[in-house]
């Protein structure tokens, strides 16, 4: 077997023309910051300073549902693989049991996203040299551990040398952002901000909804007796968020409907909620209620609103009872947007303070309804890539299918999305090559000049994320960020 | 800044191979006369032999949706680029502000067909040398404006200059076709034809829906008083729209639906439309019941119908109430083709003097329901590539998603849909490098042999424009109509 | 014109770092046995050693729905191809003017797969070495007819020069096998193989649901008044398909609708039928049901379950009046999978003994729906691109939609579908060909390791194809067989 290694030219299109533009764009943006403006990273990584990550096992596959579900599909069970269940049934605990399995069904990966995050990760961090299999798991599994374990590969460590600029985490409306204090005090507010999620909040059918009510009425220190309560409540937990330095919210739903009710209407869904006896369709328009809600405050307050649509969450029941969310079965739904956020566009759609980040898990909406509106509406931008889709072809498919409609410029730029730290780099890195491959393929059909691609390729890189989410202050201190701001189209 | 110039071989793949087959198809297309069997030019501009087109801005910015639309995702009003107000609200007049403002936001359009349009027209029309931006805005406005004052750059002598062979402008059903009229009488019947276009009489629940039928009745001269003699007074004009030289009819509708009313029904309805008293489920099926009718018609009279689908108009209320129609904030709908035409297709779809061309903002329907309608029955094509899609990917899209089930001549080729006149060049051009750059892929793949790929390269570029829109006699006068003539298929 | 052939770099990107790569892996690849798991060939063809082909018209056009539906629609009749007709009407009895007809619109199929599969028949199974055209066209249909005359073009013989390993076809549940049993008899039982349908018998609303009940009694010589009893019928039939060698069960569906009914909410459905009293709900419900039990059965027997769900058949009613089914009339509809299976992938998606193979005509649905699926329960697999996707562009879109997320080994490999015996090795061969290409890019851009591209080869060619239906012992006699065991991936 050859060393394993990751060749220069990776992403790139073979055609000697197309790949040399590829290399020069590539050239420029590859040693830019990292801007991670939304993600699932656990902040106390990063508020204790003598934070360590766990075992390979625990790094690397358990919480990574992205590797869970591709070994669960092929035969391998959750349980065998570390992921704790909840109804007490064993699990594996041996990390090393857990490698093994992975390594055995490593091959599995090819082709994917996942497998070219994982050799990034084990190549570039973990010097690994040989391609990971059953016969050198072991070793491998020894040498990841050896490097942990050493003072340059704390989670802070990591991020000095990964060159993160500013990372969001994504955090429950009620979460009591202990770690966000923390990292505030020593400095780091500026780099690591929560993100407002109401999600548990505003789905009344959720059967924790009163239990997530009751921890919001703790966090304020007053009781909820009305809709306008619930929405005061809200602004004040936001205002908090924003005093940690959150700039944005986000919001999954299964389907993006908005609807605008009567305050009475609201009112009168919020009461029946509240007494239990709120039916189906009460949830719905509860739900479609509040992205308008969220949408005027984000409108009021400046932060920029995110909106994660098309996930049919644990698909299936036996899974989730047994191992619960996070674990590989949320399967996507065709999403409908046109229709959907009209009632929300029509109140916020061109108001000059809103920013609204759309993502889907339908492609098909792509150049069909996503770039039409954020081509249209001042307030929307669309989101990169999402989930299944940050990956070589469905950035591909992004690019051909948005930009000539939308404008690069009504685009968020990147984000990793992820909750492995680890692979933070890996992710953005295929992203900035696969944005300066479709660069160079329009600079080799003259659709493009070479000069224009060089500026799109810095916005693809960290421009149009920084601008989206309004992270210009978070640049500031480096050599990039200056160089940045005045490449920066808005 | 280098030299602003349109290289010979945009939008050829950068392989050696391809490349070379591409230029060689394209070299024999390239100056083929123009067929525009679908567009919004007014007709106006032509039929008067001293009409004159208005400033830079009136030309290229203020009447153009897709500029303003994208200008305005970006945070410029809609009235500051000229477009007038409804309400009474002030707009810009200034047309070299409207410029100014324009190029400054020009970088917005790269990467877009946009882009290569206005850079097409720039360059050739108006001989620009260097790339527009904010520095030289008044100085390119001037050159712009000093070339519109010339006498070859009246309609008339671009027409000429385009090489234009027939153009279809899209008339109301209701139209005076006072220009066609005058065209006819001058020797230009031939070539600029009117298409019937009945949508605002079909929608019995648009509020102008009886001041359109009292206009259908002042042109016919007779009260209207049941369906059938709605039906009769289509018929009538149907048949003038003939004699000034139409050979389509046309029907925007938000999805296709059709269904066939017993003539009971049908005149139960239009009775209550009469009397204002129709729902909102009324309005559904007697549009679904017209376009049977219209068919029906088109079965008989020949003229071809096109169906555009899928677009939601004025999705923003505002903006509507503010600025009407066509200001860039029409978003497409999820479309359904298949259940949606049976009832149609059942009664006329094997009827051998139909012709029905079908245009969609759906892509994905192009392979699942467009082009396999298209490949088994006689009477459907489909359309080109609509609206958005009118894109080098999404050309390509198009041609790599619909021929292999449709076969090539089951579409209708390419027309520009454009009330931009001056940009009718420039998107023909596009369509016709994209097409030989595609089957220079067949050609190099070995998929498609090189004297196969010159008839259909002719094919895209005029021949089954001509054939689906019984245009062989616009042809007639031409050098490459006669040659063509022999070369088409069918 | 040049002579006729096939290059021998057909379907290959014309790069030459990406073609020399394609030409290496598709050398190891093309002269595999072909695994023919899924298809419509008449048993009879092989059941007896006798068996010859018709005219070259009942050979390669009438009986072919993709043929005859391309020159239905460009206005030749199906009469007027020999599709019989069922209401007396005449027909074309002629096979030398039907060949003739065809032979003079053959330029319709450039850039289709069906005019790649004609061409590979052509020139490489019957030496035709000058474009099929009118002129040629019955010098063409003697070579052909000389051929079929000879001793080594006989369906058996054919098998053994296509190299084809084993073949499953398609057979009513109500099927005598008595085709089966003569090839069990001669020793053919492990090559060609029946495949358990019983769609007709699970449509309560389909018109002749009765009759076809009535021939299940027949068959199980005993009367069916219960649902249970139907169940146990299906029990039975499908032991008898298993001992005749079938591997796999087929279900085709407009919708891939699943519900789990209460025994006796399904005993008051049949009991409904059976008296001609159930409504289309209870037919949807009804079907919904089977689709449970027949995975039921199928965790319990091993049969691999398909699913092809998305044709509306015979959209065309008055060609079905005439012409019957499978004429080219059947129309793809938009299909949603996550919420329909999930009732059916509740129960039986984790249960180790099933496997499910999804098919679809809404390639939409690849990213969105049918990979996540792939991707995470271990019994569903997804099938090969489907009737008009089995094409060039449709394979690579698949490639490029379905493995990023669903891991290659979640596929299904190939099959061919076809009821064209001679068309075969043309799918096959195509299907290799666009593989490797595919994973020529792969390597080109440096995402996939040479060595690990030739196994991935191995297993688009055959290997996922044995793995997914379980016919390991089907390429035990080979050569090809056992070396390709040992670098099976499961």
């Amino acid at each position: 077997m050859n060393a394993w290694q990751l060749d220069d030219d990776r992403c790139f299109n073979p055609d000697p023309t197309r790949r040399s533009i590829a290399r020069e764009l590539y050239k420029h943006v590859r040693a830019l910051p990292l801007i991670c403006p939304h993600g699932h990273v656990d902040p106390a990584l990063l508020a204790d300073a003598d934070a360590r990550f766990g075992s390979p096992a625990e790094l690397l596959i358990t919480p990574d549902h992205y590797v869970t579900r591709m070994l669960h599909s092929q035969g391998v069970g959750l349980a065998d693989l570390g992921v704790p269940t909840r109804d007490g049934s064993p699990y594996e605990r041996d990390p090393r049991a857990i490698w093994q399995r992975f390594a055995e069904r490593f091959d599995l990966f090819r082709g994917t996203p996942t497998g070219l995050w994982l050799a990034h990760e084990l190549i570039d961090l973990f010097g690994v040299e040989e391609r990971l299999g059953a016969a050198n798991a072991q070793q491998v599994y020894d040498q990841i551990a050896g490097r942990l374990a050493a003072p340059d590969y704390t989670p802070r460590a990591l991020w000095q040398r990964f060159g993160i600029a500013t990372l969001c985490t994504t955090d429950a409306a009620t979460d009591d952002l202990l770690h966000h204090r923390a990292l505030t005090t020593e400095g780091w507010g500026n780099m690591v901000r929560p993100t407002f999620r109401p999600d548990a909040l505003c789905a009344i059918d959720d059967p924790l909804w009163k239990t997530n009510l009751e921890l919001l009425e703790a966090r304020i220190g007053s009781h909820i007796t009305t809709f306008a309560g619930f929405i005061e409540a809200l602004a004040r937990r936001r205002a908090l968020f924003r005093q940690r330095g959150a700039v944005a919210t986000d919001h999954g739903v299964a389907t993006p409907y908005t609807t605008r009710l009567t305050a009475g209407a609201a009112e009168a869904i919020f009461t029946r909620a509240l007494r239990g006896g709120s039916s189906a369709a009460d949830a719905g328009t509860f739900g479609g209620h509040m992205l308008i809600e969220m949408a005027a405050m984000s409108a009021e307050d400046g932060l920029v609103m995110q909106i994660h649509a098309g996930s049919l969450r644990n698909h299936h029941p036996g899974t989730f009872q047994r191992f619960g969310t996070n674990v590989g079965a949320d399967i996507p739904l065709a999403t409908e947007w046109t229709r959907n956020l009209a009632p929300l566009l029509q109140e916020y759609g061109t108001h000059p303070n809103l920013r609204l980040i759309l993502f889907t898990l339908d492609e098909s909406s792509y150049s069909r309804e996503l770039a039409p509106l954020a081509g249209f509406y001042p307030a929307v931008l669309l989101g990169p890539p999402w989930w299944f889709f940050d990956s070589v072809n469905g950035m591909r498919r992004y690019f051909t299918r948005v930009v000539e409609t939308a404008g690069l410029a009504n685009t968020a730029g990147f984000n990793d999305d992820t909750r492995a730290f680890a692979a933070i780099p890996a992710r953005h890195d295929l992203w900035r090559r696969v944005a300066c491959d479709w660069l160079a393929e329009l600079c080799a059909e003259h659709l493009l000049e070479l000069d224009d691609a060089h500026l799109l390729a810095y916005d693809c890189a960290i421009g149009l994320a920084v601008r989206a989410y309004r992270l210009e202050d978070s640049l500031s201190g480096s050599a990039a960020g200056s160089a940045g701001a005045g490449r920066l189209n808005g």
